[in-house]
């Protein structure tokens, strides 16, 4: 399946890393095609990028002519069209806590603590690294502490988020996992993260997604 | 299916109306439970809702004893539990594209935007209420610039996001209007996204989900 994909990711990007971890699960190895965020002012604001994402975000996957852009909708797509090994449970309910658990980290950590949004904040506030660093180790604390939570709470919970093999709610959390350090957060104050994150990157599919492990990493 | 079913939400929320405005297409009248998300210094704080969801954050849905958080994830849940009418097209690269419209809302515009985030910005920064309502212009107009080159580029866009009936993306878009207009932000430059607000406020089940027709609305 290697031709039909193109993905357009940056080894940084913790969405691209998201997208990466599921291509990897399903077996597929897609051309790379990189984005750099920061070099040029930003090459996800080119005119050939914009005309392929108009949100200007990484990351896009390209199948068969079709490009489909936001990285939760590539992995629910990537689980529909490769069923195996399946990245969610079967029954509803199961469903929804592993799309709950991924939408914690997917809409109220990680949007949050977009490069884009602290550049906001620097612009308009005054804001300095640090203030951004300890920003996004606020909203990083908040959300873990919540997960953490939900995650020692459930018997459903076992050597992954959502019993024994891996589901969107790890391919969200490992990348968070990875924001985190970058901020130096430690992840000891929430064991049950701390746990999943040693066992997931164990796994061959998280280890190769990893952004140390990328072509394009600095 | 009333008394199987309660929804804890707040009028004002996005996030708690893209809730009802499934519930009401899947013609389920739940149980309503109002969280004030200013009073008492946020009732989403209290022990008791805290129990319920770590996160703090609503809506929650309670389906005969289990508790779901996280929009999308209830209404992804909804879907499955109730099929008709679907809120999601057949094939994958259909779903792909809603799905897709559905979190350049979920994840990149109302995240920013939400309650929590103008607070610390308010606090760390010293924002003042008129810097916060910029704030939220800029993100909402960034991502509503994308999802306009989205909807107005596609054959596949119609009286809705996808198509002719309702979906997740209309169901996340809608509420999101109703958050740019209380920034005081005109729909004018976004024709497409105006025009499928004007016919999905016409639908009953968006229309009874509307803040000013709650219960609780002030």
């Amino acid at each position: 399946m290697t031709a039909e994909f193109a993905l357009y990711g940056y080894f940084r990007s913790s969405a691209a890393y998201r997208a990466r971890i599921a291509l990897n699960l399903k077996g597929i190895k897609p051309e790379l095609r990189f984005i750099h965020l920061l070099k040029d002012g930003g090459q996800q604001h080119t005119a050939a990028y914009k005309a392929l994402n108009p949100q200007e975000l990484i990351p896009a996957l390209v199948h068969a002519g079709h490009t489909i852009t936001q990285s939760l909708a590539i992995i629910e797509y990537l689980d529909e069209i490769v069923p195996e090994p399946p990245l969610l449970p079967k029954d509803a309910l199961s469903r929804a806590r592993v799309r709950e658990l991924a939408y914690v980290v997917a809409c109220d950590i990680h949007p949050v603590n977009n490069l884009r949004v602290g550049l906001y904040a620097k612009e308009k506030f005054g804001a300095s690294d640090d203030d951004i660093a300890r920003w996004h180790r606020h909203f990083i604390r908040l959300g873990f502490t919540a997960l953490e939570a939900m995650l020692a709470a459930s018997p459903a919970t076992g050597l992954y988020c959502h019993g024994n093999t891996p589901t969107i709610a790890d391919i969200c959390l490992i990348p968070q996992c990875a924001n985190a350090k970058r901020v130096k957060l430690d992840l000891d104050p929430w064991p049950t993260i701390a746990r999943i994150e040693a066992h997931a990157l164990k796994h061959p599919a998280f280890d190769a997604a990893q952004p140390k492990n990328q072509p394009d990493a600095e």
